[in-house]
């Protein structure tokens, strides 16, 4: 290792100071090793130590992450804010120096309206509101709201075992995220397919609307939205997401009174598909101009809160990580894009059509990295192919310093998962999410619940991980 | 490993129903080897699964802090809030069924007092009120309060250099906490020494009166206050913590108008020692009932704020970790105890008072498990001696599945570190800090701050790691 020549070139700009310190150290001569992992060369350890350094004193991926919660806080994509979050994300790409551009895309348009209201009539005393939100895509109740008698239904095992006494009625599916296991995102994958596929699967019962038990560990009083996806084969009812509250309220009310009747009320609107856009910006590559390392995550969010964590934190992350690079002062062998995607809570499509879009046949996009787990403290890497897998682990010693703890199987994500059909690296950032679903896809979704030091440090690992593959490849 | 007879003998006593299926597991015979790691015996892992799982659901450990910051917010060492939290904690520990008992023990009494006042004098404006908090053990000022002229010193180095400039001074020690450390406690352990030791050195070069700046990475309105160590060579002076906000702002005028005055004044009073406890509950052994597994925590707190993270989150998880062994309905081999300490953050004495008690002769502690780092998410256990390391690394497949990263070297802690010198192996439950110090002994060290699902992670680990402990040994 001695003789190997620092793989890392420096150019003339100047960063911070920390810059400095790491400019001397390559132009010592020998490339140390670094004592975590004999195969990390010294200049990678001290680049990534001066990136973490620099990245924890400014703290930037939270005052990015600040200005898009304030400036753009309602960006559900295909609407208005979507459009001025995506031109503030743009100038804050050209502010670094990058080169940007957006690529058409089509998205969903689909609009909250003003009007969800859930008035659950017990005769026993006044009608009381329960607190909803309709869920993403849901079509509109009558201008008048639908009235039926609610019936619990706690698994789709249940609903079929309901025969008939679904028909005319609105489904309550209250199945509950499994609180038991330290995996959120697994609960959350078993609990979310009543979101996703119950109002359909109770249309087919005959069902008039449906409410859903919103997907939280918490019981709390915001309701967690989140996309339906109607079947072709059944008719579209209006579907809305209950808080948890509410949910155990009525479940209990439901068992002392069966019956109990339930007005709604929504004026939410499915207008179709509009046009959107990804936005890339990019430090380009030195020697390797046409390979690309790609760092992702998607811009729109659900506007109940202001999309802190799903998925401010990925953007914030990704500008604050090609900034950190940037900052470095170095030319990075390979290009390193941002992207920045809408339409993910509707499906994802963008990734797929960036993925497809005619640039790309140009481009060898080496390893995607997304960012999409919200802005909490950084655990590991996940990588989706097996392929690239020794390569990466050898750098896992550069990423303990900022906390990382393992670099393994299980990588991926929504935005990047298509570009994995042309041979690209998909690389999942895992950070914890004992918390991620006390604020996903609800009103609760906001700044203040973002640490800047947690957010900070994905920004950091995803920093160090872009810039190895960028020189060293995958 | 197929024929091993199952290591824990069950009671039959019934806890929740998570318990039913560890006992037919058990009861069906051979010993299966969990997936993750060889060494560990099926009973184990079953009882870890169900400790998880009944944690996670019950989320007990946030509850009991829910109580303890509720009905006693306020347990400064020495108070009758102290004297009260102890008591509910003692009903805490007999509700579940334990025995318990209280070992007396001496400890501070320091008391805040009500006044705590610091104006800056600037001709060209009105007298500024700074936000403060006197520290531990400060003396007061006289009634009349203290004026005198402000310096800036930035460390001890800069004292020494002042010389005589300090004389009559109140000297403002601005040593800010290094944010780019990822070891959070490292920047502490680093800056903490401007509180502990400033104040007397200070004193020697001639002030009359010490602020200091906050020990947090944030920059918030909160002084964080914590003790101070006078020097009998060196007169006492009246020290206090300044919020990190007003500590850059009085650089920023000091800078521009050296000398400008400062009025302070304290009515805090150190009263000497008094009475007070440590508290004991326990689960006697089946077997070797003098050989000892403790889990322990400091109750005292300081009292602007209610002591969530430190250390109720602390107290809170040896309570929950004991509950969730006995609702295994086991009876462990060796006994379980937590222990409740007063005066921590005077000097963690009552841990010196616990190892030397008499009691402790016919007793042999086999292993303490400290929690004093606040109820954020578990990442790992240090171990203190490298003796028994090879024997708890084994057991770290048990732990990993409730999220523990590592089990490695950096055991201890400030109470149970005494009884390391008669060859107590010495566990540091180590979640992660990067939140820590937003907190720490501050008006903001709230339940707010604690999250139910990372709090209770960290119950679980111990309980795991107790339980391995108290059937296997050490």
């Amino acid at each position: 290792m001695k003789k190997s020549s620092p793989s890392l070139r420096w150019t003339g700009r100047l960063g911070l100071s920390a810059v400095l310190i790491v400019l001397s150290s390559a132009a010592a001569g020998p490339a140390f090793t670094a004592a975590q992992s004999p195969a990390v060369k010294r200049p990678y350890a001290d680049a990534a130590e001066s990136m973490r350094g620099d990245g924890l004193r400014a703290e930037g991926a939270y005052a990015i992450l600040e200005r898009l919660t304030r400036l753009a806080p309602s960006r559900l994509t295909g609407s208005p804010g979507f459009a001025e979050a995506q031109e503030l994300m743009r100038r804050e790409l050209e502010s670094l120096g990058l080169s940007t551009w957006r690529e058409p895309v089509r998205v969903e348009h689909w609009v909250r309206g003003k009007i969800q209201e859930a008035l659950l009539l017990d005769g026993a005393e006044p009608p009381r509101a329960l607190r909803i939100a309709a869920l993403g895509l849901s079509v509109p109740t009558p201008a008048e709201g639908i009235e039926a008698p609610l019936i619990e239904i706690r698994s789709f095992d249940e609903l079929r075992k309901a025969g008939n006494r679904v028909k005319g009625s609105i489904v309550f599916f209250n199945h509950p995220m499994d609180r038991t296991m330290q995996e959120s995102f697994a609960a959350y994958g078993e609990a979310a397919q009543y979101r996703s596929r119950g109002p359909a699967e109770a249309a087919k019962s005959g069902a008039i609307a449906v409410l859903i038990r919103s997907m939280t560990q918490r019981l709390d009083g915001f309701p967690h939205t989140g996309m339906t996806a109607y079947d072709p084969a059944a008719p579209k009812i209006p579907a809305a997401a209950l808080a948890t509250l509410d949910a155990e309220d009525l479940s209990r009310r439901l068992a002392a009174r069966p019956g109990l009747r339930l007005r709604l009320k929504l004026d939410c609107r499915d207008l179709g598909l509009t046009e959107s856009s990804n936005l890339a910006g990019e430090i380009r590559g030195s020697e390797h101009p046409e390979e690309i390392v790609l760092l992702g995550a998607h811009l729109d969010a659900w506007e109940l809160g202001t999309g802190a964590h799903d998925d401010g934190a990925g953007c914030a992350q990704c500008l604050e990580a090609i900034r950190l690079i940037r900052d470095l002062g170095l030319a990075p062998k390979r290009t390193i894009r941002v992207v920045l995607y809408p339409n993910e809570e509707f499906g994802a499509s963008a990734g797929r059509d960036y993925a497809q879009a005619p640039r790309r046949s140009s481009e060898r996009h080496l390893a995607a990295i997304e960012s999409d787990r919200g802005g909490f403290l950084p655990i590991g890497f996940g990588l989706g192919s097996a392929a690239s897998f020794e390569k990466l682990k050898k750098w896992e010693g550069l990423l303990r310093p900022a906390g990382i703890q393992w670099v393994g199987p299980g990588g991926g994500g929504a935005d990047i998962g298509p570009l994995g059909e042309s041979g690209t690296a998909l690389l999942a950032f895992i950070p914890d999410a004992q918390r991620y679903f006390d604020h996903h896809h609800s009103g609760n979704d906001v700044l203040a619940a973002v640490n800047p030091r947690e957010i900070e440090l994905g920004a950091v690992v995803m920093a160090i991980m872009a810039l190895v593959i960028a020189q060293e490849g995958i």
